[in-house]
């Protein structure tokens, strides 16, 4: 150990989107910067989501000085939970972010268990040797902060998820000053936000939200139900404005929505008159067009109102004729598919459907490339590693770094577990340690591995074929036909041929004595391969009488 | 039946992208237009492509006089090698279309079923009662049309796919000409591709991508390897017209593409000097900065050569460091996710990739709203029938037809299986027919109804649990321990504890005589999701000793 090393150590957000999580190490002491679950891919199976891994902590969890949470989304705070179990160290947040984080630990009983320390733009916290000074940033939720970090191996700046909006809807802008304060004191790396880097331009500022939802109000003669994410905090105050223009009541479904609504409310996030927001049944009973509904289930989630809405099995209720919805939202990459077949769903059932192709509903919370560009000009950093992204998103900031003048050998384009060390003010690549994923399906973290999501591939793709069999313990016959259940092959009725023909198939092979319930499995797949082109798994199950 | 009555039959392509299909009907006279494939939604398990339902066509195939393929797409192609099994009627293409749809039959055995007869825009054929006029249609590849269909109860015109591209590669527009000459004759009704409803503005034309294609053969120092549809003939051209250029020899990999370049060129749809094109192998001899290579997998499909060279299992080369590959395309909805995999992990082996979202190299072979007003505007429909596309699309495109003035009973948005009805110059919704998916997995058609998929959504989701037991024929008690397989389950090895209170737990309800497999099973069932809050499939197999 040097005096002067500190070591960065990417956790999780370098290389894909989400599981944001961040290391900080100078001698034996680790700053951790959000903590944060992704959703699995289409094709990792059952799997509910995704951690880091963090076993890289396990031998040095008494070195952990502290836990920063940048801001109250998900992806930033959904595997707190599973930290502080095995973690005991002090959690930084915002006021609005430690509300959304109390409501999730309390879910998980483990509110007791956590020291949670308010924070807010402009205060300094020593934490260990680490002195982070909080800046406000502009993000798709209030009260985010970007963190500057003053170590004794120089001066770190992490954006954490920002956009530079000027006029935010909570009239909060960036904190261009601290940004600029923190560049005279030379900053030796930024570590930004890398979301959006390949969009040309500048973000939209959220306010260009209010104009389309006035010509929607304007236009809609029934009701109004909107769908959004249920930390868009800010979104929910423009829907409540536009109620109030139009002379709607507004009302909130769904735990989670309803839950932060209450929570940003209490802490001063929301200003809402007190007449404005009504609970869902009476709504119900106003005329259509004094009602706004606003839940989630922008992401096409079956089980989620919009999704239920759109297959007709909501409980409390249906869309009608004249409705309008709103999906004030975009589609995560990777949900496309079901986002649409929901809107075409929703347009089945009658309602008029407005999403972001049809009018600027929503608009992005992260930095364009020209935000990243001032961001990179404001700080001027010595060197610079971009972060939270896939690695096109990574590679394409870190081109943009270059063409506002960071040398090509001051960028570091990483993924996950590659550790960068700093000393003697220069950049260097560490070590390698664990980076990958770790699954959490059900009630268990870590028990889906690589090899169980590759059987459910194989069960998905073709399915299972039992073939049970009863022999004669002395003659080696078969006492009964055998049986045959499948599941997930292709559709098969008793009577049919082909079972026919794999019954008599395992008859013949049984009494030229071939037995063996892994060779008589290799025949079946032989069989079916043979007739069908597809390659079910096949179990033998053989038993003597 | 009356004398007057035309029917509009949507058998694919209404309420979905894919399959396109549609059949006019006088008397009994059935026109068929494009026989298309779709490929399946991510959640459709194992299914590899879909095909329309032509149930309706079944007791009728003496009807139906001719087949039109407006242009050689699969997902207007795709499905002809298994309606020619059923239906013997000669199909009409252009050259390049027939080129295309006889390397297809060929493959399936089934070129010398089929009369196949060459027409070329500007022709009329009279199939039936029904007068056909060809005119063309720029598209994503060259020699598409669309069909002026003059029938006893009035013209109707049917787009096809088409884009107004004032410079298409081909050098050959859109004939707006025979579109207004069309429209002099009163067009009773219009059905016009809806692809791009919810685009704004202008498709750029196909020549945008020359300058982008320049930008990047100027800046490459290695080799380039391009991704396309093997379809997208004039991208060839292009690309054959930077290599030359820039001095590069061009050779294609993969059995789709390199048929169809060839089919293009000895057809005269490609213009290539005799010395352009050169074998792969001689191509991977030449200096990096003499190669263009130009194959499939823009769609992230593991087994294209994009897939193979993103994980490094392609046999004839690697990609290296100075690489630089190129996206021509766009990724289809639903196949983002493994897109954009496949980007980040070509980054991860050193390729510089370029796509859509960093340079323009791909355009849209669709109208965007302002092409479909001008469509509108020449052909002054007195009906308007929106076709190919989501039902999103088809409700956007709808509306734009009522933003330029067709009173809005005069436009149908309907779906597949929803036949419409032309009497007396008037339109009316006519019976339902079947207007669903047929699967194709595997050698099989139809044999994958909903019911299996949703067996192996289960399968997918929790895997399933498989429990032997032995017994005593006499005393009823178990001979040996229960025997437990699982797949996809979770991970589990023998000494589990949870696999031995399962085993323990199991023996106590045969010991107490609960030995029907039905109830073990629920038993199990109970016992797993209590444990780990997951539902497997379980199966139990009991046999007597």
């Amino acid at each position: 150990m040097t005096d002067n090393l500190l070591r960065i150590i990417p956790l999780g957000g370098l290389g894909e989107v989400g599981k944001n999580m961040m290391a900080y190490e100078y001698g034996k002491n680790i700053l951790l910067v959000d903590a944060g679950l992704m959703f699995p891919d289409n094709d990792m199976l059952g799997i509910d989501y995704i951690i880091p891994d963090f076993r890289y902590l396990q031998d040095k969890t008494d070195w952990v000085r502290g836990i920063v949470i940048t801001h109250g989304h998900e992806d930033h705070t959904g595997a707190l939970p599973h930290l502080v179990e095995q973690i005991n160290a002090p959690v930084y947040a915002t006021t609005l972010t430690r509300g959304l984080i109390e409501s999730k630990l309390s879910r998980n009983g483990l509110l007791s268990k956590v020291q949670l320390k308010t924070i807010k733009a402009g205060d300094t916290a020593q934490i260990g040797p680490f002195q982070v000074e909080f800046f406000h940033v502009c993000h798709s939720i209030p009260d985010g902060v970007g963190l500057g970090i003053t170590t004794p191996a120089g001066l770190v700046i992490h954006t954490g998820d920002y956009k530079f909006d000027h006029t935010p809807v909570d009239g909060w802008p960036t904190d261009y000053a601290k940004l600029a304060e923190l560049a005279s004191r030379n900053v030796l790396a930024l570590l930004a936000d890398s979301t959006n880097a390949d969009r040309p331009g500048w973000t939209p500022s959220e306010r260009v939200i209010d104009g389309a939802l006035r010509d929607v109000f304007r236009a809609s003669k029934g009701r109004i139900i909107i769908a959004s994410f249920a930390s868009l905090i800010s979104r929910m105050q423009q829907v409540g404005n536009a109620a109030i223009d139009h002379g709607r009541k507004l009302a909130f479904v769904g735990m989670s929505m309803v839950e932060n609504a209450k929570t940003a409310r209490k802490l001063g996030y929301l200003e809402f008159p007190d007449d404005l927001v009504i609970p869902l049944d009476q709504a119900l009973k106003l005329p259509a067009n004094q009602v706004v509904i606003m839940g989630t289930g922008t992401q096409g989630e079956p089980t989620s109102i919009m999704g239920r809405l759109s297959t007709g099995t909501n409980r409390q209720f249906d869309i009608l004729p004249e409705d309008t919805v709103i999906l004030s939202s975009h589609p995560i990459p990777g949900n496309e598919e079901s986002v649409y077949r929901t809107i075409n769903r929703l347009f089945r059932r009658g309602a008029n459907v407005i999403y972001e192709n049809i009018a600027p509903v929503h608009v992005s919370g992260h930095a364009s490339q020209e935000e990243m560009k001032l961001m990179l000009h404001l700080v001027r950093p010595k060197y610079f590693i971009p972060i939270h992204g896939e690695l096109r998103h990574l590679r394409q900031h870190g081109e943009i770094a270059r063409q506002v003048g960071i040398p090509e050998d001051h960028i570091r384009v990483i993924e996950n577990g590659q550790v960068v060390e700093f000393k003697d003010g220069r950049m260097q690549l560490g070590e390698r340690i664990p980076g990958g994923y770790v699954f959490v399906d059900g009630a268990g973290v870590g028990e889906i591995g690589p090899s169980v999501v590759r059987e459910r591939e194989a069960l998905a793709r073709d399915g299972f074929v039992l073939v049970t069999l009863t022999m004669d313990q002395d003659t080696g016959r078969l006492v009964d036909e055998p049986e045959i259940i499948t599941r997930g092959f292709i559709y098969t009725r008793n009577g049919d041929d082909m079972l026919d023909e794999m019954r008599h198939m395992v008859r013949s092979a049984v009494e030229r004595g071939e037995t063996h319930p892994h060779d008589l499995e290799q025949a079946i797949k032989s069989f079916l391969f043979n007739k069908t082109k597809r390659r079910p798994m096949v179990f033998v199950a053989t038993s003597q009488t």
